[in-house]
């Protein structure tokens, strides 16, 4: 694990680390922004949209005032396996930023985009060896296809205690965002996109949340294709909490990410710090 | 004068538009926040350092949050002309993202890098005439170029009511980011370069501000080259109060405007609304 960058943000530092992943067998980068009592303090990963790298929500989201404030550890990873080796398309919902947090089952595909292993025990393991942040205290959150990312994630892991998502991506089955994806990386096989897509998994799921935070602006260039409205029948009809915000003429970038930041961190710490 | 972005951010909106200026003889963009009720309301210029365009602050120091807050309107113009035909050279220090925010008397620079008056004649008129933010509640501030730009631009200008600056350029004649410039610029000329030099305008300027606030990194990699102190000792020497604070462990970066970003939202504002 190597150090390439550090920066004092706040009351604590924004740092940026690059790995060799045996899970994606390529080197990933991660970022990682540590409060000032960082020592047993919650943690949140937050997983990114299409197109994203590490550095997104680092630059642009303004989380480390309210991480800071809040005395709470996040990790932003990559949104996908990089590098000269690496398949990639031209298309930007498929290869690199498009791994849609998913294991590969297709070649040249599967042997790098098993980032679904990769988020939810490589990096976990990883920051659990080298940092001394609390290791039951853990939530997840994230934006467009991170945002599905995150609920996928959170419903099939005991690790995350609470969930949050900007404007997810809802339905992989519905959605345009995922067409080239499906048919690439899972060979068209519906039962292996059911094992990421956040409606099938809510009506599945044993697993309930206090509840699911989502926020999403009405003026969401893409909101059509989030399918978000689908998700909050399937969680009404499974008895699912959540807390649904929808703002009147914000977009899906991240000034409206931005906006909404401290919420989200406020959110997740006043439920991890009462574990 | 074309909208090019609008996105909803926090209870404003934040704008890019573009504009052909008769002063650099090249299309110039800009960034204007407006909070939601602008209408007379205080305004701000912010000036970004070498390598900047318009879109580093606005996407990256957060400021939209405390502007909304305090009600308070932030215009950032362009570091430099730009365009197929404005003259360039490799040298990140001299060019295209590095205009000092002067007017250059050499060729081929003269035609188009006219900086200082963009931004002390020809952005305010536009802004006058297409906003309705406030007249006279007007400050200005910026970070390393665009921090002496903002305290040379302020000393010269009855139109700047308050001024500060995130790790500025203080010395033109000494700093090493001003050698290219200044032989290509202004022919080496030492009259011409005194006109911007925020050491020099200090010590002849009648004008004085109740305080000028400097926030600096303690670990700015470019620390030594922002002659800081020097400025310190002259504003002390002609009695000009400062509000001076350095702060161990933030280095010159985007990371450490967003760390104090809201104190200096708040020092103009508190100013501008009781003028």
């Amino acid at each position: 694990m190597e150090l390439i960058e550090k920066h004092r943000s706040h009351r604590g530092y924004q740092e940026v680390y690059k790995h060799f992943s045996l899970t994606t067998n390529c080197n990933m980068n991660f970022a990682v922004y540590s409060p000032d009592e960082s020592k047993d303090c919650p943690l949140l990963y937050f997983l990114s949209g299409i197109t994203c790298t590490e550095q997104n929500f680092i630059q642009k989201s303004g989380f480390q005032k309210f991480a800071s404030e809040n005395q709470i550890a996040v990790v932003v990873p990559d949104t996908s396996p990089r590098g000269e080796d690496i398949p990639d398309n031209e298309n930007y919902k498929l290869g690199c930023g498009a791994s849609f947090y998913l294991n590969a089952t297709q070649d040249p595909w599967s042997k790098n985009y098993k980032m679904y292993d990769y988020i939810t025990k490589d990096l976990p393991n990883l920051i659990s060896n080298n940092f001394q942040f609390s290791k039951s205290k853990v939530g997840i959150f994230g934006h467009s296809m991170g945002g599905g990312g995150a609920i996928q994630c959170a419903l099939k892991n005991d690790l995350y205690k609470t969930v949050s998502a900007f404007s997810p991506i809802c339905s992989l089955h519905k959605t345009e965002f995922a067409k080239e994806m499906f048919d690439n990386y899972l060979g068209n096989n519906h039962d292996q996109l059911d094992l990421y897509d956040p409606i099938t998994l809510i009506k599945k799921s044993n697993k309930k949340f206090e509840n699911i935070k989502i926020d999403v602006g009405l003026k969401d260039e893409f909101l059509k294709d989030l399918y978000i409205d689908d998700f909050i029948s399937e969680c009404n009809a499974v008895g699912q909490n959540l807390i649904i915000n929808k703002h009147e003429g914000y977009d899906h970038g991240y000034y409206f990410i931005n906006s909404f930041i401290k919420d989200h961190i406020s959110y997740h710490s006043t439920i991890l710090k009462n574990i």
